[in-house]
This record gives structure tokens, sequence and C-alpha cells, in this order.
């Protein structure tokens, strides 16, 4: 475990997509949405995919120079052509769109496709609430997760965020798979050594296992809450895939692999402005902050403290992180200096 | 168990309400959402619920003759009042509100206050996906499901339904609770003297428990999926309460208890018109094919048919109870005796 700076992090983010051929301000935003991720103590989908997304903007499977633009729009809705750019390209631009229109017209929604992988579900619905804004944001994926009752996977572990002001409380922001895990923590607990607990894994037979180095090949991540996270996931594909125009289901591309083939990914950004459905923004804070007073002031069993909201721990690292830097694991550091070494950037001297 | 038609149950139904002082075509709008519901097999959240409506209803908790309004609206949003008539009333006038805007700007949402307990979350969403369009509906519930680590109820069991058109199938329809079961379903397996499994009750010390009496007054629902179901009945009481006005999470009343004080439950509806997002409803239309059938062409252990899509059993059950009449079990006929015997109606000799 090293720590790092947020300017350190991002600098070298930054340098390394430049020299995979990203132009500046696209680098920046893609480092901003790694980074903060990181932040927030997200280490599955924070700067450990940047040797991957390096890789595939060199072999042609992102386009560096990629610009995503709309294709078709009404007063409340946008479909958005990704250019198989970065996913955290197409993905800010999307919510912007999104946020823009549904100022107007009190929700809006913007469909995606011809994207990758855009990281962290719930940074681009944070996005939303820092600009006062309600916001869903969703993603089909490559299958890996099994259905109730299949042999292998069906449907990807496509993320579900939602976020929303939170009054005079930092905005709230939930950030799950539909598969128990997201696959990320089996590869973490493989790579940490740590062994996989039951429940998150059946073999291709649809028999649990626990071992974590069949995933995923030979194994799938067993959905949330059975028929429920298996439900959503397909909620999530007719959103992000079907209406859009994307790759569904198994014709997503699984965006680790085959980095020279665009992955074809989707994404939905449904946003609701809060000011004009509760006539005033000041009348929602208020509701806002009667909702989570009323939370924290709950009775917890013994040892616990107040009941947490979510998105709180995640804005809690982040401030320290501000403050006293990254701490990032020995694996993710490995990954960085890969992903540096591949795109011929110098490595930082304080995570050498 | 006995059997009784569609229209023989439809008819009991118009006649109870019509009794407690309901109008004729709302009486026949509760039916339709009811008995659906029975024959879809959801028997938790059919007629089941009719003898408490009842009571309510002559109680002065619900306004037999309340009829909901437009308070506020913007190009692509509602706000309705529903002047505490029966939720169902209420939320088929709203969800044809949204389906009405959605289909001018691509997407809209109805926020609904002044309701109650609108029944199954899923008929809405149904409803709306019989128009040709998509549907998330949701409502907030007086607290009977613990956060994690709470030592007693937090939020409600706030449902979450989706459902689409489905192209050559049948409709899509997700119909989930946010607590790892219904309420409904551990009253019914106490009605029918079932063991309640682990894993769905924590008692007032937030301690594991078997036992369904303590349930809701002394026991909570433990959220689906720890902290995510925690996390979503959260986003449902924002979208239902919070931005709508109405009640948030202790301060809705619970249906069943103190007849003559409305409940203020939320609701919140957001439609979504494929046919403009995809050019047009064909395209759409093949695409959910390509889903469904890619879905039902997956391999499944030993003894499983092909999958099952959300919405598909309560679809063939459907039909069945069209063609056979709707089973009800006797704990549920004896509600139904009672609820025509408080409001002085005979009752049919099918079931006497």
């Amino acid at each position: 475990m090293r720590t790092i700076s947020v300017k350190e992090l991002s600098d070298l983010v930054v340098t390394i997509l430049e020299k995979s051929g990203v132009g500046t301000a696209d680098a920046q935003l893609t480092a901003d949405v790694l980074v903060t991720t990181d932040s927030w103590g997200v280490a599955t989908h924070g700067t450990k995919l940047l040797r991957g997304y390096g890789r595939r903007l060199r072999a042609g499977g992102l386009n560096p120079r990629g610009v995503p633009k709309i294709v078709a729009e009404g007063p409340s809705w946008a479909l958005i052509d990704g250019d198989v750019a970065l996913g955290m390209v197409t993905s800010v631009f999307a919510t912007k769109v999104a946020i823009a229109k549904a100022k107007t017209t009190g929700i809006a929604i913007a469909n995606v496709r011809n994207s990758c992988h855009f990281g962290a579900a719930g940074f681009y619905a944070h996005l939303a609430a820092q600009e006062k804004m309600i916001c869903i944001a969703v993603a089909n994926d490559t299958p890996s997760v099994a259905a109730p009752g299949s042999k292998g996977p069906v449907f990807g572990s496509n993320p579900f965020a939602f976020a929303s002001p939170g009054g005079a409380h930092p905005p709230i922001m939930l950030d799950m798979s539909t598969a128990v895990v997201a696959g990320g923590k089996v590869w973490q607990s493989v790579a940490s050594g740590k062994p996989i607990p039951e429940g998150w894994l059946v073999d291709q037979e649809g028999r649990p296992t626990t071992d974590g180095t069949l995933y995923p090949d030979k194994a799938a991540l067993l959905p949330m809450g059975g028929f429920k996270g298996y439900g959503l996931a397909i909620m999530i594909d007719v959103l992000s895939g079907v209406l859009s125009g994307a790759a569904i289901r198994d014709k997503v591309g699984a965006w680790v692999y085959n980095p020279d083939t665009p992955t074809k990914h989707g994404h939905a950004f449904i946003v609701i402005d809060p000011k004009l459905i509760s006539g005033n923004y000041e009348s929602f804070q208020s509701g806002m902050n009667e909702l989570i007073d009323g939370v924290k002031e709950c009775a917890t069993v013994p040892g616990n403290g107040p009941l947490s909201m979510p998105g709180e721990h995640e804005e809690n690292r982040r401030t320290a992180a501000l403050k006293n830097g990254i701490p990032l694991r020995d694996d993710i550091i490995d990954t960085l200096r890969e992903a540096a070494q591949e795109a011929g950037v110098p490595f930082p001297a304080s995570l050498a």
C-alpha cells in the first residue's frame, strides 16, 4: 500500500491517456472519473482500469479521438452515438445532455450506443446531483451473471446507480451491481489471496463454487436477490441496449479482451429536476433534510453508530483523500506501472 | 381452496366498493386492478386487500368520492394530488397522465401525493406496457424494513416495478419489494401455518428471528441484498415522497391500521416511449425479440425448462384463470366473506 496525491495520480492518468492518443480535455475528464472513484475508495472501478483502457486505445477497440454526438432527439430524450470514444467521455457528455433537457421539461433520458465500459456508474449520477438534479445511470455489459437456473452467464453485472442532492447533507449516491457483487470484487479477492464467500459464484454446471480463479471463464456470478437481480439486469439491458440500438447481452464485448474490437456497450441516463416538481428547490431540500435527519435518528444495534446514507462513506473517504492522498493497494500500483510502461510514460517516484 | 370466475369475483369487488360509497367507474377500475392481480397468482396484493380498503372507505381514511387531479405540471412532469381516493384510482390516473406526456416528449414522470396503498406496483407498469410504453412504478410505505445495523424498521418495503413491451412475446413485468420479501408473504406464511425462513426477519434488537407472529409490531423485514435494498428503498422514498410532497418514511400511515386517518402515501410513475427513442416501434420490438429469444436459448441446469422472463408466470396464470377461474385460498375467502358482511353485501354461492 502506498499513498499518492490526487493531483499526482491525475497527472499520471492524463499523461498515459495522452500518450495513447487521447486529446487533453478528454484525458482530463477521464482522469477525473477514475481518480474521483479511487478517492471514494471504490478501487475496483478506479485507475485500476487504466491499463486495459490504454491497451484498447492503442489497439483500436477504443477511438482515442472519438467524439460522441446526438444522432436523434426530442424535447426530453436524446440518442447518442459514442463514436467508440472512452466510455467516460461519452457518459459525461450524455449526462450533461440529459441535465440540460430535464431543466426545461422536468425529466429527460439520454440513451447511448457505440460506447465501452464506463467505470463507476455512480460518478455520472453524482455529477447530476452536484448540479441539483436527481439521476439514474445504468449500463449493460457482457454476460458474467447467471440467471436463476441457468448453466452459464446470461446477463452482465449491469450496474444501477442513483444519486440525489442531499439538502444540507452531501448527495446520496447508490451504486450497485445487479450481481451479488461486482466481478471486480472477485478479481480483488483473488489478487489479495482472500477466499470467495459462498453465494457469489456458480460453476459451468450451475453448482455453487468458492474458487474465484474459475471466474469469468468457467464460473458466473449469482444475481443479487435471485430473480430480483436478474429482473433488474433485464431492465437495464432494455434501457441501455435495446432502446439505444447498442449491443445487447452476449453481443456486448468483454472490454478486457480483444482490445482491437469495439465492445458496443450501451448506457442510459435518466435525469429529473426536483426544483420543477417540488415547486422550488428549497422545499425539495427541506424534504431531503427531513428524510436524512430522520434516518440518522433511528436506533441502531450496539456497536453501530448512526445509520449511513448511500455514498456517505465514499464522501468521507474523498475528503480524507483530498487532504492526505489516496491509498493504493500494491496490485493496483502494479497495473498502473504496467499501464505507464506500455504507454512509454515515466512512473512517479512516489509509487516506484 | 375454491375457484371463482374472473367475472364473478369482479362483480363482488365492485358491489362491495359501491356499497362503501365508491362510484361505479372507480369501483370497476379498482376491481380490475385487484382481480387482475389475483389472476396473476399474486395473492398477497389482490382481493385479499379489499376488506381493509372497505373499512378505510367507510371510516374516512379513504375518500370514496375522491378525485385525483393535477396540481402542477410541465412538458414531461405532473404533480398529482390523490384527494385521498383509493390508491388504484389515483395510480391509474397518474400512469395515464405520464403515458400521454411521454408520447409527446419521450419520457415523463407523474409524482403523486395524498394517496394510499396502491396494491401491486406491477399493475401500473404493465398497463403502460400494454400501451406500447416502458414504465417504472414505485411507492413508499410505512416503515417495516430494517436498515443494515438498525434496531427497528427504517423504510417501507417500498416496491419497485418495471414493465416493457416484449416484442412478439408478452410484456416483461418485474414487480419486487425492496425488502427480502413483501410483508404480505410473512402474513401468508403465518396464515397457512408455514415457518418463516431465516433471513426474512429481525426482532426489535436487530437479531434474526423466524417467528412470523412478531411481524410487524415486534419484528422488521430485512432489506433485499442488505445495503442494496436499503439504498433502493431510499431512492423510492425520494421519488415517491420527497419529490411529490407526500409523507415520507415514518410519516406514511400504515394502511391496515387507523382506518379513519389518511395515510398520505406517495408514488412515482416514469414512462418512456420506445417508439420515439428507437426511431420506430418495429425496431424496438425487434430488439426485444432478440433479447427474449436469446434468453430462451440459454442452457439451464437439468430439470429446469427454458429460463423465465419476469411476468411470464403471471401471464400464464392469467390465461388459465380467464379460462378456468381464479383459485382462492381459504384464508382469502374468509377475508372476502368479512369484507362482504361488513359492507352488507350478499356473498356469492360459489365461495360460500
